[in-house]
């Protein structure tokens, strides 16, 4: 079953849907880093959303878009980082039961999380989720909630961006980080009515570069097995949806190190004392690594969230 | 020679004269705070404004107090920490030279610092601080900005608690730092102008804890020799003249341990995502020290600044 294509208009909609239950969230400059780059920067601070991470806005939209015969046998996905979370507080705030498939050797900080949100976690063996997913889903009539190969989660996704243009006028750029590509389609379709001279830009960690890979050669490539990066919000390969939709806009995507991911996050952490995770911090290290591209320009980043441990800190 | 009284007026023509140079910083809720405390919490993020922490509002105010055949001839002080860096860069934004006396020892990230901001830094033994900022200020004839003994430095300092207090109506407690004295002095004359009823609150650390006695026995207690606390900006003694201002206007000080400094620390970045230094972090430790004294009221905490390498932190 193909899925509706995603449309601006949906995005709107979205924004108005997830105002009541999501961060309007703030952005920053940095004159050092404005005359570091040789750009005007301006971050988009996800990391302040709710639950931590931009994830809220898609799961949220979904939540909310749900007619209530169905929103009322609850909500499923299978998720152990942000989205899991997400999509525990989405529910939370419609009052239905959210089941969050993870993986036995889930961080239980994480598994905390989900639960302190009130989501139910159930565990699986690792290679088993979207199975385990599945069997809960036919046992509770729950609606699977994907966290990217769904229109109304890339629709919510896109509500960042859309924030950013409204409150920034003339961006030449905008840089987002993609591991399944839900917030960088939302990203480039926002751009795309908004922007219409403007570049969509994906920052993707160089050992997971498959969004790369695909969009260079037009042909969707697997993801990467076991990828050894700090941005554990990216391990996941580009999404059919999102690939589509990129492939149709043309965004661009630049590959960064795992030093250029580590720098920026310090950078984001001790010059503009925000905390990000390692995923949000590919923006940064994007711009910086194709410095000469983006001189003189008006750049938007967007810090996609900031839940980390901080264990990549060096000392 | 009685330095004139600090007055609200001062505050109010301070934010207008500092206001091009320094950040209006935003304020910071967190519903998990709230849940905890059962207080409503505003926090105010100094540690976003220009150099990270309050110490710029002060050090611009004076700067830009100074007529110009007297700012001609420079500043000059004497810090290791926060209002070092303030004073150069203030110095830089009217073009003037600014003197930094720091000892031999001092941390070289902040002799950097100074540095960068255009600071000329000099030299000297621990104990010939004073003596030596007042050989430069013969030499020189550059102005000394002390930084709390100095009405027009005070009056900077009130600024950030006169943006809290037009921000968030009707707060019923602001709680400050207090080492020195001027950030707490300045509040206290901003919250007995607006909020009549409203208390304000010392937050000192345990460790060096001459304030919390000095205002509790009405006498100026003097400051703790090599005090243990992580909250270096903290570690002065109270000033005379914020002594004489928060006896007059009835200031509280809690003590806080340092188990609860680092805790509060944690607590701003790992679920507010922000960045404090542990000084930053003793509003928030004071809060829950005395919880049931706030629960049900609506609290500003004052997070005075962001500069630190993280060495607290634990692993």
């Amino acid at each position: 079953m193909t899925p509706p294509p995603v449309t601006f208009a949906a995005i709107e909609h979205a924004a108005a849907r997830i105002a009541p239950f999501t961060h309007r969230t703030p952005i920053f400059t940095s004159a050092t880093l404005d005359a570091e780059t040789g750009a005007e920067v301006f971050c988009k601070a996800e990391n302040l959303q709710k639950v931590g991470a931009f994830k809220a806005r898609g799961a949220t939209n979904a939540v909310q878009s749900l007619p209530p015969e169905r929103a009322a046998s609850g909500v499923v996905t299978h998720s152990s980082g942000n989205h899991g979370q997400a999509l525990a507080y989405a529910a939370a705030t419609r009052q239905i039961p959210a089941w969050i498939v993870m993986p036995d050797n889930a961080n239980p900080i994480k598994v905390a999380a989900v639960e302190a949100y009130g989501g139910i976690v159930v565990f699986c063996r690792h290679d088993e989720r979207e199975a385990a997913a599945e069997r809960v889903r036919m046992e509770t009539g729950a609606a699977l909630i994907h966290p990217f190969e769904d229109p109304t989660v890339i629709a919510g996704q896109g509500t960042a961006a859309l924030e950013l243009v409204e409150a920034v006028p003339d961006l030449d750029v905008v840089i987002a980080p993609i591991g399944g590509g839900g917030l960088l389609s939302g990203t480039a379709l926002v751009c795309r009515e908004r922007l219409p001279h403007g570049e969509v830009v994906g920052a993707e960690p160089l050992a997971v570069d498959d969004a790369f890979r695909s969009l260079q050669t037009g042909i969707r490539q697997p993801g990467v097995e076991n990828p050894a990066t700090l941005a554990d919000g990216l391990l996941t390969g580009i999404g059919a949806l999102p690939f589509a939709i990129l492939s149709r806009l043309g965004a661009d995507v630049v590959t960064v190190s795992e030093e250029a991911i580590v720098a920026a996050a310090q950078f984001h952490l001790s010059r503009m004392k925000l905390l990000v995770e390692p995923s949000a911090a590919t923006p940064l290290a994007a711009l910086r690594t194709q410095s000469e591209r983006f001189r003189g320009r008006r750049v938007g980043l967007i810090l996609s969230g900031g839940n980390t441990d901080l264990a990549w800190l060096p000392r």
